[in-house]
């Protein structure tokens, strides 16, 4: 079996229950075990003895406490909202090498944490009427004082999938991958569609096939900034490319052997697969192995 | 095999390539045989000879085209972006008697419509800065002019699930529900967590109940505003249940014959199902027949 994906099992209970309940959500404040998410910036900060670093939750810092969530004791654990000053990038990767010191239990954690606190970084204004909002339901929406719109974080399903045709799969290279990294094709879910017809979708649009036996295999949370990535696997009906360029500069297909060599990181393989905590790889590695 | 899902199987190619090709999206526009889609809000409005109305562009309209898709003659479908005097509610069902007047081809692609043209209509502020926005990519997006923020349709990627439990499986009633409807169990995607985590996440949080093996089973686009139903199941570890009774007035757990006799709106079965586009019904009939 392939490891477990990057970013899911995080170890905290959600506690949806104390985000409405403001009796409970002030007691788990209050309580001196609470512990608060150390950040630079939405990049996590190094714990000493590795993992991540928790901190007394400080009572003059006035950026409200979001809740993450609590753990079998009954203790909170929070990250504050961003500074309303602070410039973050979401799309930032510098993080990326910092993720091996993590477990997958904090991986994941961290992972949630972040593509929550980004949101909120970029979503301070209500969309409906550009008056500022205000963070409610313990960080998990924002309202507006004005039109009393209700705003939620955004969860973006990406559909990621491995076309089949006789004992090849196809896989491409975007113009900004690292020289030689070949990965599943993938695009956004869009109003209207389901999960299979954006695979028939982008496959068309990307690489100009069509396919049949759309199959679900795996999910996984992708916090740059926030997708739900959905791996699927379906059946080229003619294995024919034609390339969008403006997507993939390369596609190509690959057996078993060919994606088994470049798994194992062999010279002679003839692609770099996508590294361990991508859905991408997992996806190689069930086909293939 | 039961019907196809409901709001999918739409009969345009979404002509991806065109949202930014300016020449291409002129040379659209321009075309006299070039459609819009004639809509009350955000209701649509049926044909004359049933289905959707489609009219020609009208030039004297100053409000945006949203591109919609193009047919196999090349000829491009529209639809107007929304006045922004106009008030739409997007939880508004009223359009539901009208829905079986339509093909499902016709049913999935008026779904698309609307779920993008409500999203038009309750973003037209930029979320980072509060300045109004432009439409842009062909009514696929939304960009700020001051801090050049691009914002996307929304697509809310939701769980919903039969757990199982020695061949039985677990239905609930939220209070809104019409009376003695029954239906699979719900929720959101949150950030940070797998689909397979969100569906375990939902029973617990709903039901008090822990699950294994989870399995995703199909999908569906749900236009009220805009989801994307990702049905699963699910093998239930203990059948006791404690409700969340803010979620759900009440559960149950059913076999077969009684859900094979509410499907058959038997007068004596021991609930209703959803209606036939709900995807809970599908996944149902999936698992009873």
């Amino acid at each position: 079996m392939p490891d477990p994906l990057g970013f899911t099992g995080a170890w905290l209970d959600r506690a949806d229950q104390w985000r409405a309940d403001s009796a409970a959500l002030s007691a788990a404040l209050s309580d001196p075990r609470a512990r608060c998410l150390a950040l630079d910036g939405i990049d996590f900060v190094p714990g000493d003895g590795g993992g991540l670093r928790w901190e007394a939750l400080d009572p003059t810092d006035d950026r409200a406490a979001m809740l993450l969530g609590r753990d079998e004791r009954g203790v909170g654990y929070f990250v504050r909202e961003p500074h309303p000053a602070q410039r973050i990038d979401a799309r930032s990767r510098s993080v990326m090498r910092l993720l091996p010191l993590l477990s997958a239990q904090d991986l994941a954690l961290y992972g949630g944490a972040r593509s929550l606190v980004d949101w909120h970084a970029r979503h301070r204004f209500c969309a409906a009427c550009g008056t500022p909002t205000q963070l409610f339901r313990a960080g998990w929406g924002r309202q507006c004082g004005a039109c009393r719109a209700e705003h939620f974080p955004r969860v973006d399903p990406v559909v990621i999938m491995l076309a089949e045709y006789e004992g090849r799969v196809l896989i491409g290279r975007q113009p900004g991958f690292p020289p030689a990294v070949f990965s599943a094709l993938a695009g956004f879910v869009e109003p209207g569609e389901s999960l299979e017809e954006a695979v028939a979708r982008e496959l068309f649009e990307e690489a100009g096939i069509r396919v049949a036996d759309v199959n679900y295999v795996a999910s996984q949370p992708w916090p740059f900034p926030s997708s739900l990535m959905i791996g699927c696997r379906a059946r080229a009906l003619d294995p024919a490319l034609t390339l969008d360029e403006t997507e993939l500069e390369a596609a190509i297909w690959v057996d078993k052997a060919e994606v088994r060599a470049a798994l194992a990181g062999d010279m002679d393989a003839p692609f770099m697969v996508p590294p361990p905590l991508a859905i991408a790889r997992h996806l190689l590695e069930l086909w293939a192995t």
